[in-house]
């Protein structure tokens, strides 16, 4: 069931590591398929080297077991949380890396300092509050969901496809498993820029709103005009 | 048509990824033939993978397309600026390199640190002013390469081939595509060292001008020692 | 004799250097035999190019040695110290990691900053005081895993699987060579990240104890719930 | 002439670019035969990929070729003084090296922090005075060595088989062309962990002199216990 979802959850999962976003074993790729209301997800605490396609779990929105012989993923209630409340997504992506990270642990938003970030992210890149005690003793892992879908309360998730959680990491998001591999990729690198940035001026106020907006809307949305035409030879 | 310009520029492409400095699909480099008129540039959005010399597309210094089925990079208008303004340059390098690109979001300039700045750059690498709001709506990218030249009034080309965009990143060019990217790469070098240098001592003011106007001249103009004579076996 | 604890100390040394945990010949692996009372430990000074399993050294908990045609490394009497101290380890791993020893030479425990350190240290990662002149004088080696044993007079070696030795570097331990390893190299990224965050954020004060507990627990001790239930392939 | 020389002198350029110290073509190592008082030396701006041992130039000490068609290195005359004034040397590493160039360009000394800097430089690795206006004209790199020289007019050269050029980078040494490159080596990465050092604690003093001495006097000297006895099988 769901063969080719699987096979795209465990390519994007691989990139992770291929992108050198994972830490260890921390990091997780799932993706969902709207029609049939299923999810398809890593295994938890599997190795990457031996992975295989067919050790995708399969899970409903409840997170009952559709399809599968191994656990799924332990972040499986947060990523269910983010396909529940943001219907325009179909693939998740949750890896510590570094830098973007860094930011999480600090408790502090990426602002946008420049058109590399711009290219990706309508805006800073928010960070939620921490999660209380209650929380993390009733359902550590829903509840890091819901604290994502409460920040983005007036945020649209594919103007901005990324949150960091408070002394945790980020979780990116696309249209697809591989989209939020690249939205990873993309803010780890403007992570780390913009930590040398803060190093070489400490009181930069960051990119103007009107290059902000050219910069994401020649990449996104009707007007974009970067790349090539429909049904022209395009990668990527 | 130019063939070999095109080889050129291709292979000039694939030395920015080699060399680590592209994030993403963030990257071009462009090749001028001064007597034809004529630039050979990468398409916009395509993968590196993909790729292929007859890729590049020609266009003229109006930026009308001459050769070529796919639309040109997207800053296509900025390199025609520079070529159209600067007439000893015969090629162009533009990556989001990390190092480079956060002095560029922090609009400092790089100062000249050392004499592993020295050998390519005669001077601090320039940052340009924010293009005004009406500057993006008008025309973007080729204000991009505007503000370039600009800042260059009183500059020469070649003693400092490079340029920081404010809020973007860094724009390289050189004789040729080849030399282009190797300046791209020393900038990137000479931004990561600049920045450990002031984390170490951030009150630091600088090579002393008689040594920096030595290393560049040793290398370049008609004194320059540095290498073999002509005839002689020499790479690079 | 032996043949198969050597083997594990043989390719934890390995992974070390696949971690790029060391630092030249700087990091040496042991395993101990609890039954036997043996130790096997890389031999000193020997790169890790031409090292075969046969070269582990076997010594007893007073460094005698048992087989072996090759001196231990010198610091071995520092790893002797640990498994007389802390019943409940089998491997020891020491590397001069970059940011881990930067720690250490910082005389500033690692604090928890978030969930990727709590993943493996249930609180911050103790530096040690440096060792006397008479230490130094008396058992340099000895001595050093004397000052490792007082840190953590009221600390759960398992819990905190790991000590910065005071401008030294990290000692790193676990119930096998291979686990120690492990911790290494989350020790090192839970440091690279650290310094990262107090670049992003020097007023940081770090993770809520009750997530830090949360999250330490849900992969160690009685009620972890992360990976794969025992019998079922698990990897890793 | 001299091919055992040549040979050692070509592998150790390569190991330059194998250990990432080489920054562009911005790296030489040259060999010293004592006996026949001829230096081997990289020539002049030459890439790394076609060297060839034969390439290697042939010098005396006052910097005539002894043999060879190529130019020798740009920096041959500093190379010189350095064999002139330092008996017990016979190779010298130079590579613009990222984190030690950014001590020699904040014009600080390399202070010890820790017994990876002690196991190879016992005390401070110092920095030179700028050139002054006239020693750049009259001799700019005959004067290099010379400042290195004056700086080291109190300090022996194989306790401290390094010095920081100011607003340059560093010159390395030992008693073969293998050894002056594993002391660049290791002067980078303790250049390295210094940064990150300062970072995490900018008032750290550094190593207590009884252990700096320690370290560096149980690898180095007649008391020397690491590694293995001479004539056990011992690499590197």
């Amino acid at each position: 069931m769901l063969a080719d979802l699987k096979k795209q959850v465990f390519e994007a999962n691989l990139d992770l590591v291929k992108h050198g976003l994972v830490i260890l074993t921390f990091g997780n790729v799932s993706g969902f398929d709207r029609k049939k209301g299923v999810m398809a997800i890593k295994p938890s605490g599997v190795s990457y080297a031996k992975l295989r396609p067919a050790d995708m779990v399969l899970v409903d929105l409840e997170g009952k077991i559709v399809e599968g012989k191994l656990n799924p993923s332990s972040d499986t209630p947060a990523h269910l949380a983010l396909y529940r409340a943001f219907q325009e997504i179909g693939g998740i992506a949750h890896a510590h890396s570094e830098y973007a990270t860094a930011f999480a642990q600090a408790v502090k938003e990426i602002p946008c300092l420049g058109t590399t970030h711009a290219d990706h992210f309508n805006g800073a890149v928010p960070v939620t509050r921490f999660l209380t005690a209650k929380e993390v003793k009733d359902d550590y892992e829903g509840n890091t969901g819901k604290v994502i879908v409460e920040r983005f309360a007036r945020l649209k998730p594919l103007e901005i496809p990324a949150a960091l959680v408070a002394g945790h990491g980020p979780f990116c998001w696309g249209t697809t498993p591989a989209e939020a591999v690249k939205n990873n990729l993309a803010l780890e690198k403007a992570a780390k820029v913009a930590v040398m940035t803060l190093l070489a001026n400490p009181k930069i106020k960051g990119l103007p709103a009107y290059i902000l907006r050219k910069h994401f809307l020649r990449k996104h949305g009707p007007q974009a005009y970067y790349g090539q035409k429909k049904g022209v030879r395009k990668h990527e």
